[in-house]
């Protein structure tokens, strides 16, 4: 499997792959403060719970590089977003190695353990890989044919993805997949999602959202995966806002679905779904394609002006909808994570 | 209630409100021949179920003063729109009529039965208004939540609409009412029932057809109604693709499901939904909002160039999942459709 990275150290900063302005463009960002790598953050330049997580660990490097006070820098970056666990869990990791640090190696010290996040990331979903894949090999004659939603790919990750990690464990085995992309609509992070299958040379289709229901009642789909941004300690799973449509579908017509995540997705302080805050966005953002960038042309054609929008990011699949769990220490059922607890 | 109509006589055409313009404009269309017709529909500039049968009927009119045989007037008709049953039933109509009509009277007849077409449609939808109305009057002291789906509102029909008429109905009621318009990707039907509530000052909030899911699960939605394409016997009904999503999700949570239709959208030849043929519509078309036309920036921008994209443009929703389909004849249980057949 390649290792295609979407943060990399770069002297003294950072730099990101601005994942606004892809599929449209490759540009990449450098990101040198604090101030940089919040927003970077919130405009979602980088995006995807667990690259939110190394990302967030890498700004309070750069913090400290700036003088700026640790629990100052780790408040910044907490406020960003606030569905993903990876941040807080990232931001918590990034404390608690640092606050017993003298204060003349804690730079250096904060550099160290962002990059083993990253590295650590980049490892767990490797492994969510391959644990993954015997999920795919459950056909023969024909490929097999996954439904995904938003983006849960290298993209989303330091590097190999959580959903997609399966499935690109799957190409590397010479297995053939074929992927039903979900837009994933007001984002798009579809289109971010059939980038890299046809960067990958995937066979995949783009589908609106609302087409999920029907393909699944044809038939057409033989397992869903989708990642994860929060799932509670009784397996109640927040992930972009749609997932809960897609799992409700599956349900319906016997098809399995699962979450792909790793350990660090899971917040078992979280006791359920109704316990995970939702973050609305921002109306504006409702009219963008990725790739596009707040107040053009096409934003105005969606959003109308002045029509009132809700715009709700995440939603909730219950655990009882869950088939299992693919993390980097194995495939576990919903309701059987307290086992992953130490 | 107003009565904004959607297509008027106009000497010896018809003129139209083009539906691919709005909401962005207001803009007239006249048809005066059978091919300015079967394009209207096939392109959307026309658009719904109820509104394509009349247009159609007009469409037969238009072609017999055209010289044009009645028999290849109803094919060229029929072969716009595969899935709306109601061009179907309206052809169907005309023929009854028209061949047994002495050839010197039949572009009159052709005239007068179109009209008979289309003040019937607005009458029934009227009275699919004021049969569906006590469904929303169930809440006190804060207004009925009422969640749809598409445009099945005036535009989509001669007059009045199918699942807006009852909220119309409602507003004239001086009964508060408050809807959560789905956005309806791919083309965005959702901003046309936007823009009719805003015009009628109808409280709403414009959302992602991925938020659908959340919002019922919620508790901020107190009934669904949506339109229909086809309706068959046994009340298996065909709407807009992403339909099915929210029928699951109401069902999942206890939420009254409801189709509105005009007993012309019902398909007594049809056994069941299996049995509906459904529009795959082209790629192109994935990146359009409404109020573009193909081919422009913002539709590259979503479509990506050469990313296969699967279209299809209407779902099933299982008898099981409907709680009441409201015609102007009064609000049956799916599975009661008989009743109307006589």
């Amino acid at each position: 499997m390649s290792e295609l990275r979407t943060i990399a150290e770069d002297g003294d900063g950072v730099v990101i792959l601005d994942q606004t302005r892809l599929p449209a463009q490759t540009a990449f960002v450098r990101l040198a403060t604090l101030d940089a790598t919040a927003r970077a953050i919130r405009v979602m330049q980088v995006r995807g719970a667990p690259l939110i997580g190394a990302t967030a660990a890498y700004g309070v490097a750069l913090a400290l590089g700036e003088g700026i006070a640790l629990e100052q820098a780790i408040d910044v970056l907490a406020a960003t977003r606030p569905t993903a666990v990876n941040l807080r869990w990232a931001l918590e990791r990034m404390r608690r190695v640092l606050q017993t640090t003298p204060g003349a190696e804690r730079c250096q010290r904060a550099w160290e353990e962002a990059r083993a996040i990253a590295d650590e990331d980049a490892e767990a979903n490797a492994a969510i890989g391959r644990n993954g894949l015997p999920l795919l090999q459950i056909v023969e004659h024909r490929p097999v044919r996954v439904m995904t939603h938003c983006n849960a790919g290298w993209l989303a990750t330091v590097a190999h993805g959580t959903a997609l990690a399966p499935i690109y464990a799957a190409q590397a085995a010479d297995d053939e997949v074929y992927v039903w992309v979900s837009e994933t609509r007001p984002r798009n992070q579809g289109l971010l999602t059939a980038w890299e299958l046809r960067q990958a040379g995937i066979p995949h289709a783009l589908i609106a959202d609302n087409a999920a229901g029907l393909l699944i009642m044809q038939g057409k789909v033989d397992l869903v995966i989708v990642g994860a941004d929060r799932i509670a300690a009784n397996g109640d799973t927040a992930n972009k806002v749609g997932t809960y449509l897609k799992a409700l579908a599956a349900r319906e017509h016997g098809v399995p679905f699962y979450v792909a995540a790793p350990v660090s997705t899971v917040d078992f302080a979280c006791p359920d779904g109704a316990a995970i805050p939702i973050e609305e966005r921002d109306a504006a953002e409702f009219g963008l394609a990725s790739g596009e960038q707040s107040g053009d042309e096409a934003g105005r054609k969606v959003s109308h002006g002045d029509t009132p929008i809700a715009n709700p990011a995440f939603d909730i699949t219950p655990a009882g909808l869950i088939t299992g769990i693919i993390t980097e220490r194995g495939i576990l059922p919903p309701t059987g994570l307290a086992a992953l607890q130490r």
